[in-house]
């Protein structure tokens, strides 16, 4: 199903991206994924926005690999972000490890990686990037800007700040502003790795070292966050991972094991820079902060799909609700449903029926030609 | 208010303690106050549990100190643990390291602190040591056990299986089976405490050394489940910490001053290894996995009051009505009470009217005469 896949180089040091913050940064690179056919005028691509620890490999097998894509279970021919009608892009963003230019690429100024001297970076900076990723294929409007997590709020600021490239929004699972309670998740997790005497201030890669402790810590405790009380209760429970309690202080009872095993593999493809940079993105993002932030998407009336789980406590459904209202009151026409779905967080990934029945049949109402 | 504190060697090597997993541990000493005056006939003593992090200094000022008991809200004269009727104890538990024997206490064995050897404590230990303690005082019959989150499971354990001892139990924000997400949090505190190059796998104390950061980010997520979400949102919000945002890394958010403040504190009174132990203890609890459990204390008639807080969500209401049913079910007398309160599982710390008032009315029934 893969189309296509690449690494683009957008920005250069001669011609650099100018971020939020009035930084410059180049080169930036930019790792892609392109599935299904474009259409001759171009009007049929859906962008894909990924959440923190995403990446461009959004569907379909790759060769060698054993899993499909993060999304696979959304993105693909018959399914509800369908590939036998809309040609689909993913990138990984800007300050990602996995493809795109980020805090543990090269700085061509230093010959060293970057660390913590990268740019602090804003949602405004992913979406520029993929903006700029759209200009160099040719495409000029995007039929839907589609994202989970934190990829709604990316598909969000998309369609707030540039409803002309854009023809509709969806926004899943998504917040507008973080509350205390998800800013202090975020924050514990960046002391963890931040206070790893594996991260030498941000230089553990010229130093062959890395924040593993505190990488995994952080990973174990999200992964707390992302599925509720119930959903976890219902896959582990109180069960012990080898039949009868072992007692100790190891891995013991079945829930151990799970966030021991995210913990370890998290270790292997992702980088504690990217995710303290990724992270602080989403505790300054508050786009209604400024009260007209939607005129221009009510304007040109660019219809936004807002999607929340009711068991999903990391952005329950209060932040869906508060997206909603604040581009209703704008005139913004909203489409919003709360899917009755156990998994919390982690819905957004997973084959909830009600849940895909409303993502393709917003889809498919989409006026794109 | 203070009437006398002290430290009483309980077991010895030559009389050991036996602990509920068949090990032997001596000398065992105990960290204890006691408020209020005793009657002649001994039968006015309420018994106070502490929970995970407390000590043997529930209420009252000592000379120097800054601050009162941790539970000087509801202890006190005319309060609702009244110290005017009531002659009120509370010790330091087993594993504890506020005066108390615990795995950092030296083991005449070897000259050096336990660590790890220190053997498993059950919340049964806890409890046949303040029993020990109670017998070392005279005192047959306790007027009432009372104890908030890990106290209540204590106060349940020693209502369950020695109801000839008291005449009344309080259990308040406790749980009698964690779930698989409460396990999870502790299974990540102590995840980030063993993996602290400062652990030294249990031989910090002999080092010089202290795994300070992994306790602290225990400290700090612990922190975040005592607060209730509407409670961070009404104490912090997304208010920044030095009126104006200071972005990068470092502490910004008014929530992440106050995380790290925790963080940083705990680590003068605290010790990581108690932290693992009491923390492993509370995972294993599960007093109704033996059907028969309550018989004893239903035969007695014993007065259990069971309170849970609304915006609880470390132990939430749940967990208050499981342990309801287990007793109602035996036909103990029971009283339930969920309060109104948004200050999270912290609240049972605090001074709700409606809260104090149930607990004042319970322990004034309680006929101990």
């Amino acid at each position: 199903m893969l189309t296509e896949s690449g690494t683009t180089r957008l920005f250069t040091s001669d011609a650099p991206l100018t971020m939020s913050n009035g930084a410059t940064l180049g080169p930036v690179d930019v790792a892609w994924e392109r599935y299904g056919e474009l259409a001759p005028d171009r009007s049929n691509v859906v962008f894909i926005c990924h959440a923190l620890t995403g990446d461009a490999h959004a569907a379909g097998l790759r060769e060698g690999d054993t899993k499909p894509g993060w999304w696979d279970s959304i993105i693909g021919p018959g399914k509800p972000i369908d590939t036998d009608r809309f040609h689909v892009i993913c990138a990984n963003l800007l300050g990602g490890c996995r493809g795109t230019t980020g805090p543990a690429s090269v700085d061509p100024a230093t010959g060293e990686s970057y660390g913590l001297t990268f740019p602090e970076i804003h949602v405004a900076d992913y979406v520029n990037v993929h903006r700029a990723l759209m200009k160099e294929f040719g495409i000029e409007r995007l039929a839907a800007v589609v994202g989970g997590s934190m990829g709604g709020m990316q598909a969000l600021h998309w369609g707030l700040r540039h409803p002309e490239e854009l023809r509709s929004i969806a926004v899943i699972a998504a917040s507008s502003r973080l509350t205390a309670q998800n800013i202090a998740f975020s924050a514990v997790a960046r002391a963890a790795i931040m206070r790893d005497p594996g991260f030498h201030d941000g230089r553990y890669l010229e130093l062959g070292d890395q924040p593993s402790m505190g990488l995994s810590i952080a990973r174990m405790m999200a992964h707390i966050t992302y599925l509720s009380e119930e959903g976890m209760a219902e896959k582990f429970g109180r069960r012990f991972q080898e039949g009868d309690a072992k007692h100790g202080f190891g891995v013991d009872f079945a829930v151990e094991s799970y966030l021991e095993y995210q913990g370890r593999t998290f270790l292997n493809r992702f980088d504690a820079l990217t995710y303290l940079y990724l992270t602080r993105s989403m505790d300054y993002f508050d786009p209604f902060a400024d009260a007209d932030a939607a005129h221009m998407m009510a304007e040109l009336q660019i219809p936004a799909l807002v999607v929340s789980f009711d068991s999903d406590w990391r952005f329950d459904t209060g932040h869906s609700r508060r997206i909603v209202r604040e581009l209703e009151q704008a005139r913004v026409p909203v489409s919003f449903r709360e899917i009755s779905c156990p998994w919390g967080h982690d819905s957004f990934l997973l084959s909830d029926p009600d849940y895909h029945a409303t993502v393709r049949a917003f889809l498919q109402g989409v006026q794109y030609v």
